[in-house]
This record gives structure tokens, sequence and C-alpha cells, in this order.
């Protein structure tokens, strides 16, 4: 059995949408099962309405609830019976072997990290996202926002913890590609910190095909795509801004006139399945890397079918015994460099 | 009559573009001249194969021309009669408004930077365009790519400059909200530089409405976007990507079974104006910053129709007397600051 600890009062809706998105997630998934952390009236009370099946589904009551806007170092020393600490607890204490939160983000890294400490060799664990690109390939995105100055070394540390990553979820792929975002191909662009993590990757054990463009994240050139925090966050948030105002303008398309909707009509099937490939719930599950027990952080507004996506991302990580390929990987490629 | 310089041989495809280019947007703006920098008789031969106007067009010799991939210092020491530099010799000496040019990006800037010298207080020229936005607004943002590493006071003085472009560009927008591109919205977030270009920014006279996310630059909410030339063009290209990828989905779906090619007749129209919508070419043309001249930057790989746009922009910008209303902003906005 496969055994994921849930944060059921996290994030924007807490058990509207947990409870639903676990009994929809153990219906599909029939070797998992789930240890829901939060207030054990409410919780049960959820599930009820829900058709979970119940014998895969413990509840663990925690009084607490990490708030959306807290500072992360105010949760971490005043909310030690939140859902979110105690889901956290699960992974390091060996019953659950994931945790699953929608709460508050820094709040979440700053728990798991100060919990369960950092892959030795990796001294800050990063967010990374599998994005969709061209014929419908996956690219292991890093860091989304978990550390907005990063130097060089971190940059590598990132780099070997994406392709472990993606061998872990994407066997077939046995020497990932590896690019570093910057402002052009060449090896002499960008800030002293990217030429010197170019540098380190070029002199690494890694399959590094050298910088990449904003506008090469679609085009399947890449399989992890490594940048700092800062640059990654508010890429992610563009890649989403820009979806959104597109998928907007099609939207507006098809129904800014009778006839308009009436072809809407007919493409409706075409249109459904567009919707679908770019639903962004799709890719809902942010992974943080670099710790010891995995940690999947989905969007904090997002629905039950969102947060099902997110406990997918788990569930798949755990199936790939990820944590411990990553421990090796990460001693091994160090030992080859001197950093 | 408004005067532009042309390179006439820059880019990707140089005449085969630019001489088209030329003769439609003289037919579409009888109050434009132009003077076509190049080799004559190769100009000659171009131009004879379009309707231009050519009393409208003076054509000036160059015997040489920049590489794509040369480098900018390169360029500077050694192409003094390149059809870019002369062109940009043509607006310092007065006898065009404005040099267009779909040339090298890197040689253009130092070139623009070398002959015409930027405005007084500005010490980094940077990169701005227009970017669409919700209710077909339009964001202006900045930089784009000129300069990796930004101090704080750089990037006020890129609000300083994108406010009073779209206050010249658009003048119903007397007040032009400005957004700091961050990676969430508190004061707290960013790097130090960005922290610290937050209080320059709420501590000047600029309509500075706070930070901004990625996902913000479609929103409308805000008139111009700051943020370092480093992060700028990985958005940019960002944007370009995920527009890219996108409109190959649509069309995809519409295009993989007989009935999707079906429906695609009838949607048609729909499609056509979508498509219209988020053409690229639409929004060539980059914005030379900062300089004591209008130098505009067209996209290497553009066509006769893209060309045409950034001439557009060029003859927008002189119609505005852009650089005289930037001259004296910049002097009042910087005098009121202790930077």
């Amino acid at each position: 059995m496969i055994t994921i600890a849930v944060d059921a009062m996290g994030g924007d809706n807490g058990l509207t949408v947990t409870a639903p998105a676990a009994a929809q997630f153990l219906q599909r998934n029939a070797d998992a099962r789930l240890i829901m952390v939060g207030d054990e009236t409410a919780v049960k009370n959820a599930l009820v309405k829900t058709n979970a099946p119940l014998e895969r589904i413990e509840i663990v009551h925690s009084t607490e609830v990490v708030a959306m806007d807290e500072p992360p170092q105010h949760a971490l020393k005043n909310k030690k019976d939140s859902s979110m600490r105690v889901a956290i607890n699960l992974v390091k204490d060996g019953k659950a072997a994931a945790a699953v939160s929608a709460g508050n983000t820094g709040a979440l890294m700053a728990t798991a990290r100060f919990v369960l400490k950092t892959v030795s060799g990796i001294q800050h664990p990063a967010i990374a996202k599998f994005l969709p690109a061209k014929d419908d390939q996956l690219v292991c995105a890093l860091d989304l926002g978990a550390n907005v100055d990063c130097p060089s070394e971190q940059l590598l540390q990132f780099a070997i913890m994406g392709t472990q990553l993606v061998k872990a979820m994407q066997p077939e792929k046995n020497k990932p590609k590896v690019g570093l975002l910057n402002v052009g191909t060449e090896d002499i662009k960008g800030t002293d910190t990217v030429k010197a993590a170019y540098s380190l990757l070029k002199n690494s054990h890694l399959n590094f095909i050298g910088n990449v463009e904003g506008s090469d994240i679609f085009s399947g050139k890449v399989d992890v795509i490594v940048c700092d925090g800062f640059v990654g966050n508010i890429v992610l948030k563009t890649i989403e801004g820009t979806a959104g105002f597109i998928g907007g303008m099609v939207k507006d398309g098809f129904t800014q006139s009778l006839y308009a909707k009436w072809v809407a009509m007919w493409s409706l099937p075409i249109l459904k399945k567009f919707k679908q490939k770019v639903d962004p719930r799709r890719f809902n599950g942010a992974i943080f890397l670099g710790l010891r027990g995995i940690v999947i952080k989905s969007h904090g507004g997002t629905d039950a079918v969102g947060f099902e996506y997110a406990l997918l991302e788990a569930y798949k990580e755990i199936k790939a015994d990820f944590i411990q390929s990553l421990e090796q990987a990460v001693e091994q490629d160090l030992s080859h460099l001197d950093v």
C-alpha cells in the first residue's frame, strides 16, 4: 500500500476541496491509502458527503491550521499542531511516504525543511514542476520560487536534482537533457552567476546541452530547465498569465456573435480537448526537491480535480522510489566535482 | 514630413523584407518619407519590384553590413560604413527623426549608444516593448534585454522612461500605473535589488502601484512593467514560446480529423481573428529607450508585415515628439529624488 499524508485543512478552500479529491483519488488508485490530518469531526463530516472508501482513510486529529498569509517563521514556531506540520511529521516518522498540502507555500517549505532536513550535499531545497512541452513531452523546471538568489553551485544542484527526478519519473529518459535558462544560447550570455553555472554544468557528468531561452521551454529540446527561483517564479506565472490570456481570447472569439456561437457548438469536442490540454489543474502539484522526504505543494486556490492531480504526483514519486535514488545521485554527481 | 532612416540591409532577410515593407508603409502613411541605407544598386533593384512611391524614398549608399552574429564591439570599431551605422548617423545629423533596423541587437544598441549618447540622467538605455493586455490595452515592458544586471537606481530610471513613453504614445493615460515585476505582491518579496527598487519607486513621483507578478502582465492592471533585462528577456521569450505552443495546439485541434477540418472551415473567420490578435508581427518593433534619438529594433527574422509594424512604431514615436518629452521628464523626475 502507498500511504500519503494529506494536510486536509490547507489551501483557500480546505476540506471542501481536499475531501472530494481524496475520495476520487482513492477510487482511482486501489493500492493507495490516505492519512487525512485536521479537525477530526470536520474531516469526518466532509468525508461522509463523498464516496470515499473509508477503510483506506485514517484520520489524524490536529487542532491548528496555518493561515495562508501567515509568516513562515511564525507558523514554524507557533503552530506545532497544525494540519500541515502533523502531515509532515508523519513522513518523518515513516507513517506516510509523502505529504501533500495546498497551504501557505513559505510555511510548508520552512516546516518541511525543518522537520525532514535536506539530502546530504543539498543546502537549499528547490520547487520543481513538470510543464507540458511539444509532442506531449514534459519538461522539469526548477527552481520555481524557493530561492530568490542562487549562487552558481546551487544552480548545479538544481540540475542534478532535476535530472534525477526526470530519470525516476520517466525511466525511458536515461540521460535527461539539461538546459540553463538564459538570455541567449552563446556561453558568454547572462549574469556572472549564470556564466559560472554554465561552466560548472559543462564540467559535470550531466547531459548539459547549454543555454536555453524562454522560448525553448515548450520546444521539447530539454528535459530539465534550471534557473534561480526569482526568474523561475516569474516565468511560471508568465506562462499561466499568457495561457489564461490566450484561452480567454479563444473563448471570446467563439462567443462574440450568433454565428460564432453556432460554430462553437460544432467545435465543442475540439475546444474541449484544447481546454483539457491547457488545463492548469492537470499540472498542479509542485515538488519540493532536495528534502529527505516527498512533499508536494498544491496550488492554494485549486479545486478537487486539481488537488487530485497533486495527490497523483505524490503517488507517482513514491512508486518511483524517488528519494532514495535522489540521495544516491546527489552523492555520486557531487563527488565528481570540486565544488 | 516624417523622415525615418532604414537599415535596408539588416536582419536575416535584408532587402527582401525591408523593401516591400517600405513600399507598403509609405502607401499607408502619406506624410512619411524613408531614407533607405544600403548598397545603392541592390536597394534600387529591390524597390523597383515593389509599388513604392519612389518620390518619398531617398537612397543613401553604404558599403558594409553588420553580420547577425558579429560581436557588438567589432561592429562598432570596424564597420563605420555599415547600413546600420549610417542610418543612426542620419538621426544624429538631424536628417532623419528615427532609425529602424532588423539587424544584430547588440551591435545596434552599442552603435546607437555611441553615436546618439544617452539622455542626461540615464546611464544605460533599455529595450522596451508594448505588449497586448486585457480589453485591448497595451502594457509597456522594460528592460527586455539590454542590461542583464541592473542596480535599483536603474530600475527606477526604467520606470521613469516607461511612464513617459506611455504618456507620449497614449495621451489618454496621464498617470500611467507602474508595477515592479516580482515573485509576490508583498513589499518584503524579491531580491535585495528589487526590494531597494521598491522603496525608490514608492518615494518617487511616479504612479507606482507596487509589485506585480508574471500573471499580471496581461491583466491590464498596470501600464508599465519594470524588471532587469535578464528577467525581461526571458519573460518576453516565454510569452512568445507559450503563445506559439498554444497556437500550435489550437491549429492541431482543428486539423486532426476530417470532422475537425470541416468545423475549421466554418470557424475560419473566428480563427483568423484569433490568429491576428496573437500575431507577434503586430507587436514587432522594440524601442531603445534612453537615447537622444529614436531607434527601433525589428525582430531579425520578421517578414515584410512585421517590419512595417516596426516602421509604424518609429512613425508614432516621432509624431508624439517623444524624445523631447523624455528629456524633460527624466530631468524633472530625477530632480525630486536623492539618487
